[in-house]
């Protein structure tokens, strides 16, 4: 038996999360069976869908159980296998969870593959995150040259890739972030064409001056306020794909009068297209054709992207809920081993 | 000079409008350019549309001015015609609106075609109502086989078309209607497999029933409490044409608190398509597509259709009021002339 680690959900939150939602524990590792892999985990991506695992309500994906243990995709070390597509030394990439090693079949692990840029890139902008951007602006948001796509959190994973992905289809990138040094860096470092700090008195009025063609593509990743000042803005078949609700997770993000009224009506009357999605739904067609199309832009350093990465197990569960109130810049990664 | 008669806007409404916001007047129809067409109206088609034309919002189309003459679609006779495709007697179809006759570009006009049915039909099933509902399934709804398709005012125009088109599909059609007259007449006239009376206490559960499978497509052209117990049926990947939002119109349909995050939650959760949409987006291609495919099922009677016609241009105003509450059963139509 081989001992390992791992951050099992203690309680179901209500609301914000704490940390005392979260237990870190010992426990064994299984034994492998035919077509089993043994993997040490390197680096553990922390995401704002977890945050929905907590939460025993209807979803796409079944809750974590009280007392299981958190899941989530790392990056991993192939330790020993007993499937022939892995061998010792291999880096791979899979839901093996918060953990600091598991055993999982080898069907369900892919070989990190990063065209030369560093391996945690395959949590990023070269993972899920970058590939939730890839294909909700290719399946979805579509958009063409010269409108205007806009996208808030986009600083983050999803963010600055719908950002970067869009302006070299030739549209004009605007980012919405909190606080002047995420500004900044959208601006000055991701070169998006306008940034707008939704944190500002002035959130709706500068977002208007942002964007005097209006809004073509909205990539929803926030909701909340963010919202509010978007819907005005938003052309007439403008396509809106929603990946994520990060203001709506705790149960914030209400209003005191009813919102949606006036949000169905504007889709009406502007014929919009809004759509929700989760990669998964494109991913087994098109991962590769993500990979082949944006991984070398990565490695050479065209596309951008920003990682923040916090040290050992034991820290996940701070590092998580202080992700949900926007404290992390950049993907934010769990390193657990060297 | 010849003399006509029309209702203008003598007012804006604040939230339901009143026949007090109308007004009947005598006008002297204009001179006649090379191009134009006289014609003398006889059956005038009310539909919900018209109470944002009412309104200043911001909206698709610019609203009447207030002490302007109403505009909708008529059926009317050619008096006169100084267009090549024209000559008297024809009978045609154009937004000459609220009035007795008009004078009005060729150009603008279109023959009646009904392929034997009444020619008010043009202005219901095999007019903007039933192509709305034509557009709305086979280019956003997409309903298949086995599939269950809901919709709303499902003994109005465009809901008695939406469910009839769905079963020839092959989808499960379940309407909704307020009442046990209309909801007899959507089971035993039109043949839908199911329906559900809104204004039961019961609705919600009622809805639940009736779709066991959940709702794959839900035509949406009411908006307000039918859509909160729609809601939580959708399945994944359900697609939500939003043709038209009666319950809003008058400015109600707002609840105590802010639903908007549960629909944007269901959005996300469930990988949602919601795509407003007004049928002049589709009409120039494929009206006549529509019409070809639609047109000799209405007139053997394998599509059935009901209308509901008021006499008068006078009552008008009247009739149309009383349809933004449900009064009306069947295509609502004035009668202008013999």
């Amino acid at each position: 038996m081989t001992l390992a680690r791992h951050i099992v959900l203690q309680s179901r939150p209500t609301g914000q999360p704490g940390q005392d939602n979260f237990r870190l524990e010992e426990f064994d590792l299984p034994e492998a069976n035919e077509g089993d892999v043994t993997v040490r985990s390197l680096y553990l991506s922390l995401d704002p869908y977890m945050r929905g695992r907590m939460s025993d309500a209807k979803s796409y994906a079944a809750p974590v159980p009280v007392g299981g243990a958190m899941e989530g995709e790392a990056i991993s070390e192939v330790v020993k296998s007993r499937h022939n597509n892995f061998a010792p030394g291999d880096i791979v990439r899979g839901r093996t969870g918060w953990s600091s090693g598991a055993v999982i079949n080898g069907d369900q692990l892919r070989r990190v593959e990063t065209h030369g840029a560093p391996i945690t890139t395959s949590l990023g902008s070269l993972g899920m995150p970058g590939f939730t951007a890839w294909s909700g602006l290719k399946f979805i948001g579509k958009p063409t040259q010269g409108e205007t796509v806009a996208v808030a959190a986009a600083s983050g994973p999803v963010g600055s890739m719908v950002g970067q992905l869009a302006r070299l289809t030739g549209a004009r990138a605007v980012g919405i972030a909190g606080g002047a040094e995420k500004c900044a860096f959208v601006k000055g470092e991701l070169g998006f064409d306008a940034v707008v700090d939704h944190r500002s008195d002035s959130f709706a009025s500068d977002l208007q001056a942002a964007c005097p063609d209006g809004i073509d593509v909205y990539f929803e990743n926030v909701g909340g306020h963010v919202w509010n000042g978007v819907l005005p803005l938003l052309n007439q078949f403008a396509r809106v794909p929603v990946c994520g609700l990060v203001a709506h997770y705790n149960g914030a993000g209400s209003a005191d009068t009813d919102q949606l009224p006036a949000t169905m009506s504007t889709i009406l009357r502007r014929s919009l297209l809004v759509r929700g999605f989760i990669q998964t739904e494109f991913a087994a067609d098109h991962f590769d054709e993500f990979l082949d199309e944006v991984g070398p832009r990565v490695a050479s350093g065209k596309i951008r992207y920003r990682e923040d990465i916090v040290n050992g197990l034991e820290n996940a569960p701070e590092a998580f809920v202080g992700m949900l109130s926007g404290k992390n810049f950049g993907k934010l990664i769990v390193k657990i081993a060297e």
